[in-house]
């Protein structure tokens, strides 16, 4: 049996409060382990907030990967229950922050991805991802990861599954894409749908809700199935919630790529494709 | 002036009626030609069908570039009406067929794009694309064009965009994907909204109706703006329709690669994208 409970956890962190932040998606953690999750994922930058002024601000909140205190509750958390989490935090390393998520199993630390595309201000307050897309081949299958804009990188998703990746986690604080039409999904849900369907993956995108110094964030989490298609949420778009949905990584391995009318991998030419460049705006 | 009139002719052809496709595509394009389009756009495969039972029979009806018959009709109509027209036809060359689409200008053949990515019985019946997603520089504006299940792979997309297309044309026969829920869009649009939004760039996925023997394709055309969203489509499922949107190739430019909050060409990490290797499927 490699089937098993995926949770995602819609939650708004409050900016600078570290201590409450720890507290409350501690207690989302384990109301998805009383539900029976194996793995929960939490949004982008969750231990500390996100909108800060300058990379000194940033700075003040981050913690060191994996003695920092949101790392280690939730160590703590994973042995206790089990389980295995991925969560964004604003990392300390080397007198720089990083927007960066780590994956954390049963027994400690596994793994830390920094946002590879930083979006906006971002550039100005964070220190760039170096180590690309790792893929960490957990008991649950092979995890990837992303964090938010990400997403908007079709590259991104695609380093992950050519590396073998059965799921992509995305923890995000997706804001509103202007011009959304009534009906269709936020342009964030496409992503992941998209990036699922051709990466014969599963993607989890776990977003948070809330205002935070003027900047609205628009929840809408899900979790994608390897057609492409939701099998948890969209959620809300203002309320923190807690999203569930059976998912079997290393079950569903030749089924997600043995369908010959979908072969995205491996019908690949990448001979043809063009991987540099920036078009002329004039 | 750089705004001008885009049409989508979703239509039905019938597979092996080269004169009956000629004609009825021609009635389209004059249609189209009357409500002012300066760019018409057909399906993939429009000449002579699709559902080809072998190569061999696929070459019985295919036709040389740009002398066949459908190509030189075509020319007629973009020389008679000043316009441009891009469409998909069965190409015979060096003994073998093509799944191509050929862009026409006023002038005459301006160029052509085999199919990349061959999808399922097709890599039995069709040549293969050598040429890589060619951009060509028109007074309209830079037109990259990708067939169907190329836009499955998102380097179909990127590597026109990051050749400068303004705009990608997308000639398809589109069929059901699987598991599609109520009131989502079909995942053929997905790719498209998905693809122009990550691209900045307009996008125009033209497909048929009807079935042919027993192959269903559902329609469901769209010109998607550079936000990501339709503006003009979805069409129908069945219906053969003419789809219309003003589009500004060229003068969008500046707007389309001026937003600070999505840069998803010039915030590219070329460097950390890994883009060879097929997963373990075990």
């Amino acid at each position: 049996m490699t089937a098993f409970l995926l949770a995602g956890v819609q939650m708004r962190p409050e900016i600078g409060d570290v201590d409450g932040n720890i507290r409350r998606s501690s207690e989302w953690i384990v109301k998805a382990a009383g539900q029976g999750a194996k793995l929960v994922v939490l949004p982008e930058a969750v231990s500390a907030g996100y909108v800060f002024a300058d990379s000194a601000e940033a700075l003040r909140y981050a913690e060191e990967i994996p003695d920092g205190p949101a790392c280690s509750a939730w160590a703590a958390l994973a042995a206790e229950y089990g389980l295995w989490i991925v969560a964004g935090l604003t990392e300390r390393s080397g007198g720089r922050p990083y927007n960066s998520a780590v994956l954390i199993g049963p027994d400690g630390h596994v793994g830390t991805f920094r946002k590879a595309h930083l979006w906006n201000d971002e550039k100005a307050i964070y220190g760039p991802n170096e180590a690309g897309f790792p893929v960490f081949d957990t008991p649950l299958g092979r995890i990837g990861i992303a964090i938010c804009y990400d997403a908007w990188f079709p590259e991104s998703f695609r380093s992950a599954a050519l590396q073998g990746a059965d799921l992509i986690v995305l923890p995000s604080n997706w804001v509103p894409v202007p011009g959304q039409p009534p009906g269709v999904p936020a342009m964030a849900n496409l992503m992941c749908m998209t990036g699922a369907h051709v990466n014969q993956c599963y993607i989890a995108g776990v977003s948070r809700v809330g205002v935070e110094r003027g900047q609205e964030f628009v929840g809408r989490s899900l979790i994608v199935g390897p057609g492409g298609w939701p099998i948890a949420g969209p959620a809300s778009n203002d309320v923190e919630e807690l999203l569930l949905a059976e998912v079997d990584l290393i079950g569903s391995r030749a089924v997600r790529h043995g369908n010959p009318f979908n072969q995205p991998l491996a019908d690949r030419r990448p001979e043809l494709y063009v991987t540099r460049g920036t078009p002329d705006p004039g």
